[in-house]
């Protein structure tokens, strides 16, 4: 498929489920190439409906005054594309909120953090993956972007998406024509992306670097120049991230040994950075523990390998979410 | 000997070295009873030098107008006991601070906190201990007593010193003279003792309780009581108790099996209760990281326990240790 072929279909159409900082920046950019774009929203919903989005980027603003915003998914029309893109912790609420969006055909897309996104959409549509033929997507997004205000997102620096097909047990799978289609989407929305054939080589990866660095910038309430200035938390974190190649060979991925010692330089490297966590504990909103450190430390539990320092990570996250959901006055 | 006995000699003479909550109080007690005391100070000694020394205690106040007070270690006397009672953070000093207190016979008592606290007692003596017979005996304080203002201590709860004697490689000994000698005194002072026969089975018991509960309190901001309610953190403080059980083991100090149980169970029945460690991170003092993880983790590293919990305990306390150090006005 090229993309004069492209041009000659209708426009095809997006539900994005949760207009925060990801499913806005990326929706706008659909709707900005042509796409019909389906916003759902919950407290920005008023004023997004009223005003429009808007979004300072660095790729280059944009300016919706007029978006399709909804604040019951039951309200949305079923669409080409499904766009996950709520916080994990909100995922008990995917049956609810995928069932009106999805009809034979459409894909799902995940943009969530961690491990088990795809586990959860697959099980939040039951039977109907297989008898409507539901292509999921996993979608890694190597991105800093905010919501600074109701309707305004913030795109600080990077973008890039990293697609790769979801298959039952994570099965390594190719380049499916849905992962094409969106592919050929993101190119007409100047959206960043690449392919991955292992969707579970790709999480495990990110997982290297969230699992230390998430955990420990709202453990030890760092940035992570400071994380990686300081000899004891740069050596923990890289016998942290030993710890998740270890439990991912568990599952036959093999990352390559020289990835930790990258990922160190990198973030060395990084301007002083805080981690998506740690900004999620500093708004007083749940953290997603379980997608970033409780599903991995159980996939290790359940492959019989030790991640004794993981564990910890995991205790005192939840330890600390809780006591922020308790005095958080959202609550 | 009895009391009958003791009675019949000249008043012993001590040496505070350090007049805090610990050194202060106990100093306070052998004076009341009748010992010759001389209490080093550093940022209390104008204060204490003029208008003395006073304790409220729940087992007796005590009001010492005048007391022997010095800035200076050269300044003092050579005493029969000399009592550390500094944190151990400052324990670079000990050399310049015990060599004048000492003279042939005198008894080092070191009532710090930890690991290690005989050893750097012994190796600030050197040649001494055995040229001049020094004996150096271990006490283990099960106290609650804190400084409230300068010359000023209050004593809140319990008070027990558990004295067990020293010797090269932490040998079990025997009650020995000198023990039986501070035994006498205490007893006069209204000191509660108890006696141990193997200084190393008590440091390493008192660790399982002060390493995880010292640690995370600093770490997590938390009272015990908060650490024993949620269950993560319960369960946290439980592996790493066995982790220190472990590490015990490996230098033949064998704690029962019930041990760890009961410390839970205790701790779990006390008043919401801040650590020491914690105290001394909210006053800004530099923390006993090394006493208290530090050592144990270097001990298990040399007999080959894995005890990867406590390491990252130490990398997480040493990075909150120095980042509040450097924010502390007193530096």
């Amino acid at each position: 498929m090229t993309n004069g072929d492209r041009l000659a279909l209708p426009p095809r159409s997006y539900a994005i489920i949760g207009t925060g900082a990801l499913g806005g920046y990326y929706g706008a950019r659909l709707q900005q190439a042509g796409c019909a774009v389906h916003f759902l929203l919950r407290s920005d919903y008023e004023r997004v409906r009223d005003r429009g989005l808007k979004v300072e980027s660095v790729a280059g603003d944009i300016d919706l005054p007029e978006v399709n915003a909804y604040n019951r998914a039951s309200d949305m029309p079923p669409c080409d594309v499904a766009i996950v893109a709520l916080k994990t912790t909100q995922n008990h609420l995917l049956p609810e909120l995928l069932m009106p969006v999805v009809r034979p055909g459409t894909v799902v897309l995940t943009l969530q953090n961690g491990l088990g996104a795809e586990v959860d959409v697959a099980s939040a549509l039951g039977e109907r993956v297989e008898s409507d033929r539901v292509p999921i997507v996993g979608g890694l997004c190597f991105i800093c972007s905010n919501k600074v205000a109701p309707g305004h997102i913030r795109h600080l620096d990077y973008g890039r998406i990293l697609l790769a097909a979801y298959a039952a047990g994570y099965e390594p799978q190719g380049i499916t024509p849905a992962i094409a289609q969106l592919a050929a989407d993101f190119k007409l929305a100047n959206i960043p992306y690449q392919f991955s054939r292992n969707l579970l080589m790709a999480r495990w990866q990110k997982l290297v670097w969230n699992v230390p660095f998430n955990s420990l910038s709202v453990i030890l309430d760092a940035l992570t120049s400071e994380m990686m200035t300081c000899a004891a938390t740069r050596s923990l974190s890289e016998t942290l991230m030993h710890e998740v190649v270890a439990a991912a060979a568990a599952y036959d991925v093999r990352i390559p040994e020289d990835f930790v010692q990258k990922m160190l330089d990198n973030t060395a490297e990084m301007k002083p950075y805080k981690t998506s966590m740690k900004l999620d504990f500093d708004a007083g909103r749940p953290l997603e523990v379980e997608a970033i450190v409780g599903n991995p430390v159980r996939a290790a539990r359940e492959a019989g390998v030790q991640v004794p320092q993981m564990e910890m990570l995991y205790s005192q996250l939840q330890f600390l979410d809780r006591r922020n959901q308790e005095r958080s006055p959202e609550r």
